[in-house]
């Protein structure tokens, strides 16, 4: 077994020194699928190991099996940070363990998520008086969202764009619910539907996961509401852009939304998980979730955020968030987007002045869509090449058809040098 | 901002601590609702504070509010262990911040759960070639399994015994599905309904939440499988003890199982959060739940755990249990599940040869279910006097409408002197 302190040290300068060194690994894992698998042995040990061999085996067999979300030049999917204060929270909230189940069997993690979620809140600029907890993750939490607009409404349609994120529609499809995509216009926004009266729920996404594009929250908050459904806003990647008074224009009608999701884990410097679902209508919202049985009624139980989304053990997530916004400050997290919106346009700038490239959406927050002139062939081609090279990692999409590539910028650690390189081997 | 190598050790040197003189905190926090939130600000800062104030914050504010679920006395619900490995897992876990969406996102995340849940089925001996992953909780497991039992039948109604946990109602309803309780015999064992032939789920539970109790698994599946439905086992706590061999007679009819959860956070030494889902039918599982967007597609996605589950970004949950495993060693998880049983039944001898107190249902694994002879009101405040005092917390249940204890050994640093300071506590 463990000695708590030699061992905690051995791992604190392990992650120090990945940390340090990040920047020199390959970005994207450089193994084929499987051969991880085949040097894990098959079968796990009758006798206990040294924590010192499970760190070797990290070095050894893990970390070339690793694609590095901490790289500063990880610009696939949403690149992500966890930040330092947010990874030694983990370590405290590890060691707390503490179950909240309910308010009894965590105050502490209860009535501290219930504060810096809504210190997230005013930060955003959302309104007053919306209730908010954290899930794992923004599936769970539009999952979370769908079930409460069907208990609402008694409906079971799910409206979204055909630009939407692929969770809406799977969880629709775990409900048992009808998805009607719907298509954007040539800004790749929803169009607001004509006829929404059999609607539980439309989901508008402010920040899509292909492009960045922003759905008319507004008036599709009000076709919604004047039908009878529910808005569900997906602001999952965007909204912690809300901090920075600039970005703000991507908020006009969240504050009619009756839930909204926005993901610290994604752009506000806090490690997986930390999902943030607000809900405007809380008592309508937890008469989806709640039971309450007898095993564990208890005298206390206003605070119970289990009878707001699926999972009843909780953990105590919000400890990392708080960390987080302390030891940066709203000033400093405004300053660490700021410099990613500026790095997203510098490339988009490259994008636009070069003969060879074209940008092939409106260059929203911290992602750049674009694509080198030729087939589609030529730019599959050319993503497979760059990201082998493990100089850098980007990811790709589909615009109309066409074979498009995305540059998400979104790691702290990212610097212009960084942004620069990627430039530099897409053109080599 | 963080200095990360002298923040880690102060943030390493306060776990330490914490380990160190849990057992001289109160057990069961002594803070009345809204106390934490009256003393936290009430807004964020907009200067970055230094981290030693978090630590600062977490021993002045947190500590207070905290239900210490490391603390050897800790006997309410089911008793956990977040142990050194596991903590220290979590800590590199959030360091590498890997966010598994797909294989190439996170090989080593994908192929080192599939492999460490794998190594988790042969300890406890079910089957092979059992497909395994790692949701956070029970509740979401046991919604996959509902969810994948729906789409195979295409039914929608679900039957579990009066004794099931409430995540298997919440789950039913948050899905739209028809739950049928159905009553159980004398022990407390589901009886095996006459007509299944609607039903698209049946979930049996090894290890009951209030009384530990055992379905009839077998005969359960039988009746099950004959009609056409899903078997669902929960064996979220109880499910670990199948690594010592004297406990495998509760596993009988396992084998048949279509799906099954087990949480290595709940009596495996692991910390929140680590919930194992198996199916024995992995195809039909997948088919619930694939969707592969375009966004997301790349050559090499065989290994795609988020098809077999509600979330699409998962976290290297499988760190820690692959750190628990290698670092006690089976022998070490048997002798510490083995140690917990053994003060179980001791101290249920202790019940039995009192007069003034009586077990009330059979006593099962590491949990006690006895009441002290008089009222329910008499139980109740006992109940709350010797929470109150801070030493020892346990929990209640109902049974049969009587108000009854429940006292639950599940914490690696709790000795028989704890299990005998309980006895005193109550008799006091």
């Amino acid at each position: 077994m463990t000695d708590f302190r030699t061992d905690g040290a051995a791992a604190l300068d392990w992650a120090a020194r990945y940390l340090e060194r990040v920047d020199e690994l390959p970005v994207l894992a450089q193994v084929k699928p499987g051969e991880l698998t085949a040097r894990l042995p098959q079968s796990p040990p009758e006798q206990a190991e040294p924590f010192a061999d499970v760190l070797r085996d990290l070095d050894e067999l893990l970390v070339p099996a690793l694609t590095n979300w901490q790289h500063p030049r990880f610009f696939a999917y949403f690149a992500v940070t966890a930040s330092e204060p947010g990874i030694l929270a983990e370590l405290l909230a590890a060691t707390l363990n503490q179950v909240a189940i309910l308010w009894r069997a965590s105050p502490a993690s209860t009535e501290l998520e219930l504060r810096v979620v809504d210190w997230v809140r005013q930060l955003l600029g959302l309104p007053e008086g919306w209730h908010g907890h954290i899930e794992d993750t923004a599936s769970t939490s539009t999952l979370a969202a769908l079930i409460a607009a069907r208990h609402v409404t008694g409906r079971n349609v799910v409206v979204c764009s055909e630009h939407a994120h692929s969770s809406v529609e799977k969880d629709a499809r775990m409900l048992g619910m009808e998805l009607r995509k719907a298509p954007a216009d040539e800004e790749l926004r929803l169009r607001v539907p004509d006829d929404l009266s059999d609607v539980a729920a439309v989901v508008a996404t402010v920040g899509t996961t292909s492009f960045a594009s922003v759905d008319p929250v507004r008036e599709l908050a009000e076709a919604a509401h004047a039908a009878g459904a529910w808005l569900h806003v997906d602001a999952a990647y965007a909204g912690p852009s809300w901090i920075c008074e600039e970005e703000r224009w991507s908020q006009d009608g969240v504050e009619l939304a009756d839930s909204l999701v926005v993901n610290p884990h994604k752009w506000l410097l806090v490690p997986m998980d930390c999902s943030l679902l607000w809900t405007a209508r809380p008592d309508e919202f937890r008469e989806a979730f709640s039971l309450t049985p007898e095993y564990l009624r208890t005298a206390d139980d206003a605070y119970a955020l289990a009878d707001y989304g699926p999972a009843l053990g909780r953990r105590f997530r919000s400890l990392k968030l708080w960390a987080v916004l302390r030891c940066y400050g709203a000033e400093g997290l405004r300053a660490i987007l700021r410099e990613h919106v500026r790095l997203a346009e510098l490339f988009a700038s490259w994008v636009e002045e070069s003969p060879d490239w074209e940008l092939v959406a409106p260059q929203r927050f911290s992602l750049v869509v674009f694509r080198r002139n030729g087939s589609d062939e030529h730019n599959e081609r050319l993503l497979e090449r760059v990201n082998a090279s493990g100089e850098i990692f980007i990811s790709h999409t589909r615009l109309g058809g066409r074979y498009v590539l995305r540059l998400a910028i979104g790691n702290a650690r990212t610097t212009e040098a960084d942004v620069r390189r990627a430039w530099e081997v897409l053109n080599r």
